[in-house]
């Protein structure tokens, strides 16, 4: 009986939500002319879109549909009227904040775990799978340097992974009544770990801000200073937090002499590499970034340094068993847990149980190209970066406020004898005239009380001639800004 | 010269992980052949391989890999190796736990919202697509009776939304120094509340299990019996989490009883309905959970009740200005934030800042076919839940343990006499026979010291002939476990 079960027509009742092979087919080929006309055409396409937003937003707004609305015309909505409007994250010139990457192989890898629709919070449910996403975490302990049984978690991005890292280091190195935790980092450190520390019940002045160098480089000395302060006044430092590549600047602290401290005073050493960390493939970025492998944990975006879509983040430890004693939980509802942690359950060790199997969007693109692709990638953005920098030293007027750490060069037009708010309001002119000509897109920061403008070179689909570019559409901005001494 | 580079040769330099028109189709294709076979068989595929994971996982170890492979080869080991050895969440049979489903049109928005990669963090980087995920919140809002001006937040599913919940409800309702803060909750609650409050802070004896009824849903009157207690005690209680369906067994507490348990007390009324919400679509549903409406906030999972891909869960406030207190930050090197509201910076309503653009997922197959063809779904699991409890009830030897209140059925096979351990050995052997016929999952639970067969009917490829098949593979496994009275 079963097996005529089986074998029969099962599709009599088959849902209006089960498309079938051809209209599978029919979907993804509507979706895919519009993907590659997109990114084929992504040269001739603004960097960024910045007017009308508020009157397309308002034209969008839907209640609930209740009856469909056939594929095509959503595809035109979506590719015609939304998505032009928008910074254009996907383009070469997209050299603001911190370019995202968005290779269509990770697009891909989405579209295999989305259809299959495996479950991969718990090893039994799919132990190949899990191993998959458990390889990459693997390859990205190796690419900083961590000794093989390090481990860790892919997350949705690097404000998550530093969530999860003051929530582990909080569980780990404090009491229940933990309100007197304090944490150490510099004051240009990105503000998801002032947020974490926050969502992690710590009162916002818990974390102290240090002050950094000259080099926007967090002061070890003054560091050490604070945690004996606070130490002295009966707080208790537990947690220091080092940054590989600042948003900023991309500045890289003295990983080493943190690392040491650390050690000094029994803290937890967190390392914010969202940004940086990949570069750890080149022997440049290995090099500036001596000691991140003695962090205890660190956050790591391969949607920044290896190029994926947005959504893909990770925490590292050196010790997993640190995530386990954070995270672990037991349910009867629950399938058997691995105990001997030859294999990973990955809901024992991060506080989410369903979600996506997000390994495979790292796993398909590294597997096809091999890792050294992605090396190259890198060194070719630390070269674009230094040779902007040499570029932007020839304009006049113009002054490197940070040089090049990674892959972030910080400058501004500089008029002696100028107070700060008309040189920050000249530079944001500058800026608007530079995003203006469309060809590139720029953001710019305060450095102190001062504006600067940064230029983030970061996603694979910018090289020379867009760089070319950008700096001649510099220069000429420059030129038009020229005024009374 | 802009123009000369516009129209030049750009992709002189392309980066080999700049995949050219063909050779995105052709990958796409490349998946698209297995997708569709493997989705075509899924009727002649076992709803679980429990064997063999741990010699597959060994075999899948990987150092870090130096050079490519062809996708080809990758797609054969993930769909002829990989991926079969798994609980088969995407078939029919996969009645355990809470089915997820795995709507093709998810996979597709998905393939479409990577490879376009916009950013939607922040309303000004892409106006247009965040309203198109705020219009999937105000869809949601809708669906469970929320006013007009409620809102949310989509997350990866509902631990991270329960996370998300406790730590708002803290923020808002609790002093900075709250760890008398107390937490009410069934002992039947998902683990993901004990877990999130302890990742929130409290001490986990803070979380207080309040005994259920025998409909397994909480005891309003022991309930504000332990708040009076912990209040003369000097507690803070200030958090109240009802269920909407639980994992165990489906149960609804008394959502309205616990309103209004709420409102007297003044505690943040917070509501698990990460499976049973989107019941609410069906009459039944929502007469089921009257009061749901009267949350605070909720857990919403549309990767159970919409049938999308794991991934995606949602947190609904009453108040959005609940989620902006306990989450807005505030960095110079950030884009411009709305301030009105009249829009949404999703970063500034939840802890992610960089994330995936998810609201798509959700997006595209409501407007495909409207929520009614969603609402028939939900209404037909509802039947055949019905439907099934009935035909265990003709099952002899076989007792139901949790008569449906959604579409969970609790049972298990009765034995006068015997004790709960020899009870429970025959009943664990009762499933392991069932499932050992391929045709269908089932998984357990404890309620009290019991043993109990779940069936869960969620997935939309679920219809009338695979409960067939499930009824009457319960009932031949009854029937071969016949024994000594």
């Amino acid at each position: 009986m079963t097996e005529d079960k089986r074998s029969g027509s099962v599709y009599d009742r088959r849902s209006p939500l089960e498309l079938d092979g051809a209209a599978m087919r029919a979907l993804v080929d509507l979706a895919m002319a519009r993907i590659i006309e997109h990114i084929d055409t992504l040269e001739r396409q603004p960097a960024a879109v910045e007017t009308g937003g508020a009157e397309l937003a308002r034209s969008l707004v839907e209640s609930l549909p209740q009856t469909g609305t056939p594929p095509a015309e959503l595809m035109e909505l979506l590719f015609e009227r939304v998505i032009p409007v928008s910074y254009n994250t996907a383009s070469a010139g997209y050299l603001a904040y911190i370019p995202g990457g968005g290779l269509l192989h990770s697009a891909v890898a989405d579209l295999i775990a989305n259809a299959v629709n495996r479950y991969v919070g718990v090893w039994i449910a799919a132990p190949g799978l899990v191993q998959l996403e458990a390889n990459v975490v693997r390859w990205f302990c190796q690419i900083v340097g961590y000794p093989e049984d390090a481990g860790g978690v892919l997350t949705t991005g690097g404000s998550l992974a530093n969530l999860f890292a003051l929530i582990t280091a909080r569980r780990v190195r404090l009491p229940a009544d933990f309100l007197a935790g304090t944490i150490y980092t510099s004051a240009d450190t990105h503000h998801s770990i002032q947020r974490a520390a926050v969502l992690a019940g710590f009162p916002p002045a818990n974390v102290r801000d240090i002050p950094v160098d000259d080099a926007r480089r967090i002061d070890v000395r003054a560091t050490a200073r604070q945690i004996e302060q606070d130490r002295h006044d009966g707080l208790l430092p537990f947690c220091l937090v080092g940054n590989a590549g600042t948003t900023n600047t991309g500045a890289i602290d003295d990983l080493d002499g943190l690392a040491s401290l650390a050690a000094e005073f029994a803290l937890w050493f967190h390392v914010d590499a969202a940004y940086g960390g990949f570069f750890a493939l080149t022997e440049r970025g290995r090099a500036r970034m001596a000691g991140l492998a003695r962090a205890d944990s660190m956050s790591l975006d391969p949607h920044k340094g290896l190029f994926l879509p947005y959504g893909t983040g990770s925490l590292l430890v050196r010790d997993p068993e640190t995530l386990w004693q954070a995270h672990s939980v037991f349910a009867h509802y629950m399938p058997a847990m691995q105990e001997d942690h030859e294999f990973v359950d990955f809901t024992q060790i991060s506080p989410e149980l369903s979600r996506d199997f997000r390994g495979l969007r790292a796993w398909l693109p590294i597997k096809m190209h091999g890792i050294d692709v992605f090396r190259d990638q890198l060194d070719e953005k630390l070269d674009l970066t230094e040779w902007a920098h040499q570029r932007l030293r020839e304009i006049s007027d113009v002054e490197i406020v940070a040089p090049p750490q990674l892959s972030v060069v910080a400058f501004r037009l500089r008029r002696p004898g100028w107070d700060a708010t008309r040189l920050n309001a000249l530079n944001r002119e500058f800026m608007r005239r530079i995003n203006a000509r469309g060809n590139v897109y720029l953001t710019g920061t305060m450095l102190g009380p001062d504006f600067a403008l940064r230029i983030c070179v970061l996603s694979f689909r910018t090289h020379r001639d867009r760089m070319e570019t950008c700096l001649s559409d510099i220069e000429q901005a420059a030129g038009t800004l020229v005024g009374p001494a």
